[in-house]
């Protein structure tokens, strides 16, 4: 039996489809909505699938709704906030797959004020470098990790739901602070994204790039491969996750800019003792990861 | 028939074992004699069918070769040169596989002094992060490109042998002087590597590491591949092509500098416009790797 009667999702990109194609295989809920503001992809997104119907308004997409999740761009989503305030059902609980969640706190705090019991602010650490309805699968969280920010407000109930459909899409689900999140992942995915963004574009703009890139190897090709990812969503994200990135990308650059001195010095004692270091904690990392991916 | 009767290939790890490899299997010499100092190790290259024999003394490895290739770490290339200088035969080719080629060069030029025509500096564009006899495979160069930066001494004889051996490993062929490849290397390959050490570094000493890594995705993965490479191979890397590779890091680090303060300023416009123009170039590099190769 469904645990819900319908989930709306707001934003039917590769998270918002995977999860939904996720919980109709998990048949969490008799029926998914989406919603969104182009109606050729929404139709897409029928005929792949990944919804059973779509409304392009906002407010007629969450009459009825058990479950709201909000899977748009973290600068859109103080505005979906807005848009849904005053017309959620009583018991509606609502979620978000934002990269930071500070912002998305603030956001609900601003604009859905009278909801916030019910509003469980999420991050599935998953994706791709692709994105859009075409990309998404079911299998996208299985085993991936998801953090819960529950807001001190949260109610046990709203929390435990969100929980639950992201174990039934495969997730293993966590909690932590808001701030933790938010520096965590300043950590371990945004300031990567800065460098491998940083990176090809420096490179694009050599002289001879196309020669550049033509002897470029596969650990190129694997490190500039987060590149390739959504130029809106990362732009939202710096700015919504700005003060634990900036702190995050001092730190790097002081200690790259260290490298560099070792470098200049010809200091090979520190270098190889700082790769050492490294290669020690990356394998570490595979070691974590699974014996599967390296 | 085979091309010649003896290669001998000194320093038998993951480059100079998949040669050995490769080279057997299209049966380019008679013979594949490996040099190394650890006769543990090199019982077990010729145990996996890597090489023929060896030996732990470079003369007695040299005699009688018509191919010599060099795979040791560029800091030691030096030595090997200075250790088989006046024990070659008179039309023996000499090649080596260093990632940067003005130390190489340079070290010819102080050690082989009479051997600078049959010499033949080279640089196969293919690896793992993996290192070690045990990693080699004879496929490491199919379809990879090998680039050639003769001296201006190098006889064609002796390039040509180098191109048909490399070709014969399933490789691409092209040329190159010195200090364009030097140029080239530093920014598609000893770059990302600088960064992606240097960011496993700062981030396994943050203070929660453990929990850093245990929610970083597979982008992080991907990212930081590079980061379990050999530390005295980059290490050497590093102080070999040290002008090449300060020059792309300066350029770089601006660069980075550039979004930090966009960041700060939250300047959404350049933040995406940086972005939008890494993922054009990255999609492109993707189009060029070929589809099967993202």
């Amino acid at each position: 039996m469904p645990s819900i009667r319908k989930m709306t999702v707001i934003g039917v990109g590769l998270i918002g489809g995977s999860l939904a194609q996720a919980l109709r295989e998990a048949a969490f809920c008799e029926e998914i909505v989406g919603v969104g503001r182009d109606p050729g992809r929404l139709d897409k997104a029928v005929g792949l699938g990944v919804i059973d119907r779509y409304e392009t308004d906002l407010v007629r997409g969450v009459r009825g709704a058990d479950l709201i999740v909000v899977c748009v761009p973290l600068g859109a989503i103080g505005a979906v906030f807005r848009g849904i305030a005053g017309h959620l059902e009583a018991t509606a609980v609502i979620t978000d797959v934002g990269s930071a969640k500070g912002s998305v706190a603030s956001d609900a705090r601003s604009y859905l004020p009278g909801s916030l019991a019910r509003f469980v602010p999420g991050h599935p650490i998953a994706g791709t470098e692709r994105s859009g309805v075409e990309a998404s699968f079911a299998q996208l969280f299985s085993n991936r990790r998801v953090i819960l920010t529950p807001l001190p407000e949260t109610d046990d109930e709203a929390r435990d739901l969100v929980r639950r459909a992201w174990e039934a899409a495969g997730a293993t689900v966590t909690e932590m602070s808001v701030a933790h999140h938010d520096e965590v992942l300043a950590a371990t995915s945004h300031l990567p994204h800065m460098l491998a963004f940083s990176l090809v574009d420096t490179l694009s703009r050599w002289s001879d790039r196309t020669e550049i890139f033509q002897y470029a190897a596969g650990g190129f090709r694997d490190f500039t491969r987060i590149a390739s990812s959504d130029p809106v969503m990362w732009r939202d994200v710096c700015l919504a996750n700005r003060e634990a990135l900036l702190a995050a990308m001092d730190r790097f650059m002081k200690d790259l800019d260290g490298v560099r001195e070792a470098i200049r010095e010809g200091d090979s004692v520190r270098l190889e003792a700082v790769f050492r270091h490294a290669k020690q904690a990356r394998d570490a990392f595979s070691a974590i990861e699974g014996s599967g991916k390296k």
